[in-house]
């Protein structure tokens, strides 16, 4: 950690689930931020946070959700909390002029995400979304090979799936199963980013329908364990996409992009295998030999350095932003809201589908 | 190519389709076939096909099929014929006792296969499709990995893609996109291997159901130029498969298979990269760092090298079965029939779906 300028922005943590440690890490690791105060919903839960954090002592210890935001010298606040209190939080947040770090999935739906831009916009804080990947230099690379050079050709197929092999005790009593709590299950907490990654390649314009597949996965609570879906762009379809997460098979993240011309993958698109740099692999122009006894091109591969972690680069976006509002009284950058908002779109549209028994929705007129 | 030993397999190539120079070369390098006669429809095409191939003078260049098949030297026959075209051949060659090593899609659909096959077996013929692929070290290497060590615990989900751009020339006149040739166009010509993957991946277990996605597209004929299905086993669903092929992406043959504990992926499993090695990467046991800023693991890559190419591995294979049935009269082997009758079911299925408007297609009682 180098040295801190005179007026960091100081962060608030409200909730200390697991991933509030990585975010307490990056925010000290970013260069224009401090951790100033955590908050839980008992003082002790918040001490022990602090404690097995190596949190510093000079950080607030709160032990309600309140102090943290009315503590004036607080800037902005990260909330890793259940997605059910994100819309009561993040109002609440707003309106003590607060910026908002929200984690993923952004509300239970779009009506409640819909209230909480309200009151960020009408409050003039920032809202920000903790997809970590789109921070990463990797990313920025990929897109300008998707966009910037056009390499791949027109993209007209899209894959990705994100899984992770948790326990039979996640599968009865994380957060992330209870109806309410997490109820967005498996598609809230993991398919967020293989939605997210399909709109990010398609420069954030939403599909045209989107249909769940008939292998989704619930518990006995209805919340979604493992699902599937595909996304359509045209009608006939001039992109598709598919997305698949999953509770039950082992730790994967891949992201394929297919064009008419080249291809783009990669397998750690949402925690890189390591910390300093990350690669991703493409293919263009591949033919094959005479005769078809081989391809004439293999897989190339770009690493991308990080001198940052993703999280701490996500950290550091969301600092400048808050300081421009601050210093120069600059408006929030409506970017970062629109994206969680059009993710969280496709997200209801995937969980409508399922709703519906893999009916397709569409997305007319948005 | 090596010494031949004194009673080599004799081929004979009836149509040449660009695939049987691939095969020629094929059946001389491998150690115990010859190619002994090619005949197409008219007698100047063979000429230029073994002229173009570098063929030996002393093989005999008919011009029909009938002649080929007529010739009592002629012990097995390999078909590179459109679609439409098997049913007639295959039968007729079976009932001349020739061996049939056929290109797929084996039939129009599975009545025409069971045809072709009954023929087989009468007549105490071997019957083998084309995917040369199931024949490499590397396919046995990850077969291996799968069931006899079973590294990746149950397997729940499979995904298989398989894209070649062609060109408009293609879509408009290509044998594989006409309506009276090979009626089943991608869905036919590469879909097969991603839909053979998945058999192979579940050890041959025919799925619960099948659901072709919306996105498939069609020229004005009907025949499917890309498409894209679920297939499920169980209900609810234990495994999930998720196959596209399209001919309007960038050359691309995926296949990953991900289970509890681990998954293997490769993305040349078709045509590998290189004719003398091939690889494929596995990932056992992958968790995140503390914090998640890591993976414990990264995907290890196993080489497997391979003396001859897939394909004179696969002409090798059904060489050493004729040479069985014709020394030792031992029956034809059950097991390849039996691969292609499972796959042109499961394609049955997915082209039902896509006809149905993507209805659910179950395979109850099969």
């Amino acid at each position: 950690m180098g040295e801190k300028p005179e007026t960091p922005i100081r962060f608030g943590i409200i909730g200390c689930a697991k991933i509030a440690g990585k975010v307490a890490r990056a925010i000290n690791l970013a260069p224009s931020s401090v951790l100033y105060a955590i908050g839980s919903r008992s003082i002790e839960k918040a001490k022990q946070f602090a404690s097995a954090n190596g949190v510093h002592e000079s950080v607030k210890i709160y032990g309600s959700y309140d102090q943290v935001l009315d503590d004036p010298f607080v800037d902005a606040v990260y909330m890793p909390l259940p997605t059910s209190l994100h819309l009561h939080w993040a109002v609440m947040a707003a309106r003590r002029k607060k910026h908002v770090l929200i984690e993923k999935p952004t509300a239970l739906d779009v009506t409640e995400l819909e209230q909480i831009l309200e009151a960020c916009e009408s409050n003039g804080v920032q809202f920000m979304d903790g997809s970590m990947w789109l921070h990463h230099p990797r990313t920025v690379k990929m897109k300008e090979m998707l966009f910037d050079s056009n390499h791949l050709g027109d993209v007209n197929y899209i894959y990705s799936t994100t899984t992770t092999s948790v326990s039979p005790e996640f599968l009865e009593n994380d957060i992330r199963v209870k109806a309410d709590m997490d109820a967005l299950g498996a598609l809230g907490d993991i398919g967020w980013y293989c939605l997210g990654a399909i709109l990010w390649a398609k420069n954030y314009q939403l599909p045209t329908l989107v249909t769940a597949l008939p292998d989704v996965s619930k518990n006995s609570n209805g919340v979604i364990l493992s699902c599937s879906a595909s996304i359509q762009y045209g009608e006939p379809a001039e992109t598709v996409a598919i997305i698949q997460c999953s509770f039950f098979s082992s730790t994967s993240m891949d992201l394929a992009i297919t064009g008419s011309r080249g291809s783009l993958n990669l397998r750690d698109f949402i925690i890189p295998y390591q910390e300093s740099s990350a690669s991703f692999e493409f293919t263009l122009g591949a033919k094959f030999l005479q005769l078809h006894i081989g391809w004439n091109v293999k897989p190339q591969k770009v690493v991308v350095a990080s001198e940052l972690p993703q999280e701490a680069l996500m950290v550091q976006e969301f600092a400048r932003l808050v300081h421009g509002i601050r210093t120069s009284a600059s408006h929030p950058d409506p970017k970062w809201p629109d994206i969680s908002r059009k993710t969280q779109m496709l997200l209801d549209a995937v969980k409508k589908s399922v709703d519906f028994g893999c009916k397709p929705v569409y997305f007319l007129g948005l």
